[in-house]
Parts: structure tokens; sequence; C-alpha cells
């Protein structure tokens, strides 16, 4: 799949490429108005290396930094959550839509943990996860992919999901599933979802959205447009 | 299968049963030298209740408080995993075996929440999460299925699981099924498992597990086996 996409990007000149691999590689990370495939072809690496069975291949596609296409292969059950925008979310062709679930009460609320591991990085990203327990919500899980994560939005299988920390690969495709199925993307304050921002917030209410953004202390990754 | 249980405790009055359902119903949970199936219908009920799909039955054996069978059924993928003391440990007829990893540097951790949500008791649940992601290790996962996070123990997918407040009928197939996949299942102290305890630690080696001992704060959650 990622080849096919090269070779694309070889024969049209205009196509552009933004993936976990090139930026690794020193490419900058950079979002213009060029059709843009946005692709992570391992999301949830440390899942990956122990064969703990949540790892995603995660492939979107933007065109004038709107988000179009998203196509999330959970790898080791061979689900296959799909979306373009304007046309639904579907798994395995099946139509997804979120949880209509307002009260937080009844929420179940999904986060990762971020590289980061200071002291002072872990009492907040800590903290952040007390606030949401002690809602109380019916719980927290942490499955350490966040497109899968994200896909259970989608899915109505979570009531929303908190991040600092992830990529630009890890929301642009499950950003179009999740709208596509009904829900919400988007920053961590509130504000429109910010692609490069290394933050997101999805939720299938508008009501549970509010509410996790309220309680989130923030915590300060950069942003993925910028030099490393 | 409860169903099949039940009527063969009803032909041998020698047969014992404890389980969730009838735990709930008042009975007193109470493991005897009788022969003794451990159930559990539904682990992770409230994954259950949002769809979110990891949850399992789990069905367990003991024979003079000895385990001796260990079944666990993944209700969304299909996934069996069998044990039988000194037979070896199965995934779908596949032979399990533990992770013989040693480093914790190099471990990823699984723990449940537990259901105490009050501020004491989500303290100490943060504070043991946070020295076991400050080791440093791979990283702490909790899917909301201690069966089926034991599972992951026993397929060498993760290196150590600990949990204050889950039950009997969380514990005992999965041990039989780490143990017979060359794992350690013990109480959070070090000393050896106690079945009603409501504690547990479990890991492919004595030096992870020995490592996850030294770190944690106990949570006292009582016992099964004492009147609710």
């Amino acid at each position: 799949m990622i080849l096919c996409v090269r070779c694309w990007c070889n024969v049209d000149f205009n196509l552009r490429f933004i993936g976990e691999e090139s930026s690794a590689a020193g490419v900058k990370c950079e979002l213009t108005d060029h059709p843009t495939w946005i692709i992570d072809p391992i999301d949830g690496t440390c899942n990956f290396v122990h064969s703990f069975p949540m790892v995603a291949v995660s492939i979107g596609f933007a065109v004038r930094r709107e988000l179009e296409l998203g196509v999330i292969y959970h790898c080791f059950d061979g689900t296959l959550y799909t979306a373009r925008r304007g046309h639904g979310a579907f798994c395995n062709g099946v139509r997804l839509q979120v949880s209509k679930e307002k009260d937080v009460s009844k929420a179940l609320i999904l986060t990762e943990i971020g590289a980061k591991r200071d002291p002072a990085t872990l009492d907040i990203f800590l903290g952040n996860m007390k606030k949401m327990l002690s809602a109380p919500t019916h719980g927290v899980r942490i499955i350490g992919s966040s497109t899968l994560a994200l896909c259970h939005i989608a899915s109505g299988a979570a009531e929303a999901y908190y991040q600092y920390g992830l990529h630009c690969w890890d929301i642009a495709a499950a950003a179009v599933i999740i709208r596509e199925a009904g829900g919400h993307v988007m920053d961590t304050t509130g504000g429109p979802l910010d692609l490069m921002s290394r933050r997101v917030v999805a939720a299938g209410t508008r009501q549970i959205a509010d509410y996790v953004v309220k309680q989130l202390h923030p915590i300060n990754y950069g942003r993925d447009d910028t030099d490393p």
C-alpha cells in the first residue's frame, strides 16, 4: 500500500506525502494546499514490538488542508475502517455511528500516555486521568494505539478520547472517520482541530467533548510542523 | 456452557460452584477441598455494556484448592485460551509461552483500575502507575478485562500484570494458563497467590515480578471469602 502511494507521488508531482517514516528521516512535516497523503505505517509501535494485538495502519488524505479520506486497518483482527468526507464512515462495510451519550457519568473515556515520562509530565497526565475517573465516568482505557482508540469513538464503543503527544499521522484518517460517523474532533482547548498541534479531543457528542475539554490540564509537546 | 456446568453440579453433589452471578445473589464465596468450578460469565462487564471489544468468559476448576483447569474465551474475536495443570497452555490449539524478558525497562505492564473511585484510592492507584511508567517501562495498558490482560501475559504480549480489586473468578482460569505457559502468578506481597485476596501480580519472569512487587503500594479491597 505504502509503495503504491509512493509510486503515485512520483507520477503526479503535485501530490505530497507526510509520514512517520519520512519525519523520522528528517523531512520537514508540512501540510500545504497540495493533495497530501498522511500516513502512519505502524500505529502502536510499542504494541507491535511486543505483539500486543492493537496495531494499525493509518492512511489519511487532505486537499487544500481539508481532510477528505481516512482508512485505518487493524493489523491483528483485519478490521477495516473507511470514510470519505460527505459519504459516511464504515467498518468492514457496515455504517459507523458514534455514541449519542451526553451524560459523562455513563461515558467510557480513552487516552494514551505519550512519549514524555519526566515526573512533571507524568503528574499532569495522571492528574488528567484522575479527573476523568472522578467525574465519575464508567472508566478509562489505554490500549496503546491512538488510531484504533479513535476508531472506537467512531464505532460508539467509547464516548471520548483525549491525548497530548500524538502526531498528525495518528489523527488524519481517524478525524474523517469520526466526523463521518457523526462525532466531534477538536483541539484540547475546544477550538477547531489543528492537525499539527499534537493534541486532540474526540467525542460522540458535543456535551461530552466540552466536559473533557474543561477538565484537561495541557501538556506541551510542541508542533509537528516546526523543525525538530 | 454455564447451564451445562450447573446441570453437572446437580448430578454430583460433591461439585461446588463459585461465580460472579451467585456471589451477587448473596451466596457466600468459599473455596473448599471439593471440586469447584470458578466462573465469570462476563469478564469486562463495563466493556460489554459499551460494546468495547475486550470481553471474555472465564472458567476455572479447582480440586482440593489446587487450580487444575483454565478456559478463557474472548467473546469478540473468538480466541480460546486453555490449560490443564501439567499439560501446557494453548491459544486456539497453539502452545503458549510467556515473555522471557528480565529487564523491566523493556517491559510492557498491564493493570486494571478497580471499582473504588474515592480520591485516596485513586491516588494510590495512580501512584503505582507512575512508578511503573517511571521505571521506565515500555508502557502501561488498561484494557478493561482482567482475564484477557492475564492471557496477554501467558502469550508473551506483555511482561507483567498487577491489580487490586479483582475477584477469584477473574484469576482462577488465568492462573492455570499463565503457569502452564511458564509464568509466575503470586500475591502482591511476593508470597503465594491467595485466590480470595482480591489482588495479584503475574509476570513472565520472576525478575520482573519481583520488581513490580517492590513498587506497589497496597489498596485494600477486603476478601472474596468474607461475608459482604
